[in-house]
């Protein structure tokens, strides 16, 4: 086991009070307070309040499914993982079926789309998503994960689709990853979350590892 | 680059609101609240609050040292690396020079120290952490790098003795590990801090890879 660290990549977000946040909602803002300092004391100490939907995440199923799972039932395993960057910087508005077609994914794999949202500044507007028939056909390829450099996987899908179909067949959603630096190809993904009990969600610092070289 | 899946363990501590907290503090209790949910939309959202010293966590050193660094400088392939987890669990009270020098450590290392916190209910109370002579053991010893599995690296210490040694010579200090599981031996350690810029620390997922099998 040897780790090539020219290699690695951190894929995630800097989490700060004015970061993108989806669709640029206020109470999605990540505030960090100071809950001890050197004027009071003799340690420094902050407190975080944030949304689980900002920043880079993990979604679990009950973020869309009533009764749905959540964080700590994970097999934290299945988020280390190899993994395929598609490059899907082309597309202009969504992600379908027909966008995905020329591309090789096959049964197990773990995708990463990666779009024009790691360059533009659209992660709070019209940012690029998998649509509808985008995610049958990642369903129908039987891939065991999805992420996007988005933080919604949809947008404007007021049934919200593309989450439920995906869910329903226990297809992991990785959102908001930064996918800037990363070539089309294959990677070890290491998403793991933090372990919070009865979350629908949670933070992951995601990295990528390039094992070809 | 093979993972060997029998050979991962999780060694972070699960959030939630009963976990056991750095002396039993209610403040330090972390809360998840819900913020939408399927009575009154069609998703299901929380909000976490949470001290970033509870839990698995990286202390950064802006929390024993004014002008100290925080998360988002670090260099994050510093914390995947290989480690050496050490079993001091006939320690008693706290970790001594004297514990230390039986153990085979090196310049470059990274050392996680298991202790009875990882088998007893001590965590709020008189946990085991690393003496003063212990720490300036690791600093001779040029390591890059300390964990323990209790919440503070020290205890009873109002001048902050262990902290300050490591901090000065750049050593990182993970807290709130779990090696109940981990058998002494080298690992290779993935212990990725969430990147919340300008915070004193931060929550790890923190894995084990054995790579010896």
């Amino acid at each position: 086991m040897k780790i090539n660290y020219d290699k690695l990549y951190d894929i995630s977000m800097l989490i700060n009070h004015d970061m993108p946040v989806y669709k640029g909602k206020e109470e999605k803002r990540p505030l960090l307070k100071p809950v001890s300092d050197f004027a009071s004391g003799t340690v420094y100490e902050s407190k975080l309040e944030m949304n689980l939907h900002t920043g880079t995440h993990l979604d679990r199923t009950l973020h869309m499914i009533p009764e749905g799972n959540t964080i700590e039932t994970l097999d934290f395993k299945e988020l280390i993982t190899k993994c395929k960057v598609l490059d899907l910087t082309s597309v202009k508005n969504k992600i379908t079926a027909k966008d995905l077609s020329s591309k090789d994914i096959a049964d197990g794999d773990f995708i990463l789309l990666k779009t024009r949202n790691s360059y533009e500044k659209v992660l709070e507007g019209d940012f690029i998503y998998l649509e509808q028939s985008g995610a049958e056909y990642l369903v129908n390829h039987r891939i065991k994960g999805v992420g996007i450099d988005a933080l919604g996987i949809e947008r404007a899908q007021p049934g919200h689709e593309t989450h439920l179909q995906l869910m329903e067949k226990g297809i992991h959603i990785l959102e908001g990853l930064r996918l800037k630096e990363i070539e089309e190809g294959e990677y070890l993904l290491f998403a793991l979350p933090v372990n919070i009990e009865g979350a629908e969600a949670a933070p992951v610092r995601a990295v990528l590892m390039d094992f070809n070289n």
